[in-house]
């Protein structure tokens, strides 16, 4: 596995976004989204995606230039048409207007359509948690997911992010409300392994084990009948407010052609107004299971896994070097 | 087990409440909580609960009259001081200043603390549904869960409702994020029952089938790891906003006599923008999986027990009817 530079990483992505026509501000942001998920472990989301970036600039679906419009549609409620914009853009410039509203009128929400994929919720989470408030970040999805008790994939993934800030490091959770990511399965593909039972169905909606038939068919959402019934809910808060697609309409987050309809929703709450350090530190502290090392806090894991990747660099797989270096070469960028 | 007409477990209700002091429009208020939760086959949240509620304004702990101070710490953000008010009381007359605001600023927020236990949280979303907006509810409870890889209870059941109108009935799911309720544990201890593995720990933290056992020990977050880390957040995000405890430093919602301080946060959206029903008709009409009658939406199947219940007659265990027939005698209340 080649392990990188994190500097080599993001000079790269960098080189390779600029020569796709992407402004100097924008493609650091594309790029940090991109960096923060491969550097915390969440490859899925990760330097992998940069090419469907890539390509759908090129396609025509994703504009490069535009944050987006925006409209007021009350004091506190921010409409956002994304007008093709690169996700990570129109997210962070809608946040920045409703994170400043949210000083002035305690809370504020953004909904955002016609956007490219956000990627790592967590990311926005974090952020505004750092500015020292608190976010609720939901998006929508591909539908990958069965309903719990159904046989066919009419959900997206769902995911929801939760940033708040503490004494100490911000508190963020990021979870998607599948059992596992799609990303998992075809790791699984890749490595010839068996699926646990209970993740997923095949195309006959019949419970698998295996990898490849997984892929056409379904995800398990997580937790059974309560976490289909969270993910239906993030999904329906979503496309009401956002006016996005919903299921098997959504298009745009897994290919390179097609225009992006599914939508994002944020929540800034200006607080907090008390205090949790004390009460991580029992958790942490806390006596772990038999079969565990210890009670984890979420997102922690990730940010020591960041921390350790800075110091030793970054890991990638082949797959995703050689092709960051491919996009490098046809992007005429002196390699690392 | 006895079936009773609503009327006459609603007029029963209202006389004990009305005799222990509790004005006629909080006493239906207080009522209709528990018999919709008591209507919808939520038998742990309805008439069960009203002894402790009696209890409580005798106590001193609960008081029947106050609806709460409220104070707009921003124009869309307000901060409730419950005054030991009856939870329900406190809860709705809160929304009803956050739904009236948001109608203006298009979203606004409710932190409330020194209140009492407010049952079930569909209840809520459910009235902001009806009238055109979308909520979401969140609370916090004594500790009864234990986090993912650790031995002792430290978080609440910290329990989630999700509301917004659809062009038919609205959308409503509640659920705690613990695998299951004390209650269903309590119910396991009365039929005898073993539990099935996974839903808790014992008083040392192993892993027990035993109900009795459970009871002094911890039940798992639904889900898993991501149940544990939606929990903590459902958790962390009103305690600290609402400025409430956390944890094992949570009281009142299980006892008759401490002053209860944990807290809830209300979220009222001015929305949907979209319409939800031919999705929500795919989900209903998509074909079963292996061994399930059909996909159900979250809060449906409560609905038509209501439905059901409202023709037939409500039934309640004997020991329910038997303290509310106690209740209604100490009361001097003509019964049924």
């Amino acid at each position: 596995m080649p392990v990188l530079r994190e500097e080599v990483l993001r000079r790269t992505s960098l080189g390779i976004l600029q020569h796709a026509g992407v402004p100097l501000e924008h493609a650091r942001l594309q790029t940090d989204l991109l960096l923060e998920a491969e550097l915390r472990g969440v490859s899925s989301h990760g330097l992998l995606r940069l090419r469907r970036v890539i390509e759908r600039i090129g396609n025509g679906v994703a504009d490069p230039v535009t944050v987006g419009s925006h409209h007021w549609r009350r004091d506190s409620f921010l409409a956002v048409d994304g007008k093709m914009g690169l996700g990570p853009v129109v997210a962070e410039a809608a946040l920045a207007r409703i994170s400043e509203r949210a000083r002035q009128t305690g809370i504020a929400v953004a909904t955002v359509n016609n956007s490219n994929h956000i990627g790592m919720l967590g990311f926005y989470a974090e952020r505004i948690a750092k500015g020292g408030q608190t976010a609720l970040a939901f998006s929508t999805s591909e539908a990958v997911v069965h309903p719990w008790g159904g046989r066919k994939a009419l959900l997206g993934t769902n995911p929801v992010a939760i940033g708040m800030p503490t004494e100490g490091d911000p508190f963020v959770m990021d979870t998607a409300t599948s059992i596992v990511s799609m990303g998992e399965v075809h790791d699984h593909v890749n490595r010839g392994a068996p699926l646990p039972a209970g993740w997923a169905l095949d195309a006959h909606g019949e419970a698998t084990t295996n990898a490849q038939a997984a892929r056409s068919g379904a995800l398990a959402p997580f937790g059974g009948a309560k976490g289909y019934a969270l993910g239906l809910a993030f999904g329906l808060l979503v496309s009401s407010l956002a006016g996005a697609a919903l299921g098997r309409d959504v298009r745009g987050t897994l290919d390179s052609n097609a225009i992006c309809n599914k939508g994002d929703l944020f929540i800034v709450i200006d607080g907090p107004n008390a205090m949790l350090a004390d009460y991580l530190e029992q958790l942490r502290d806390a006596e772990p299971a038999a079969g565990f090392e210890k009670v984890l806090i979420p997102g922690e894991r990730g940010r020591s896994q960041r921390a350790d990747q800075l110091r030793n660099g970054v890991s990638l797989t082949d797959s995703v070097w050689a092709d960051l270096q491919h996009m490098a070469d046809d992007a005429g960028i002196m390699k690392g």
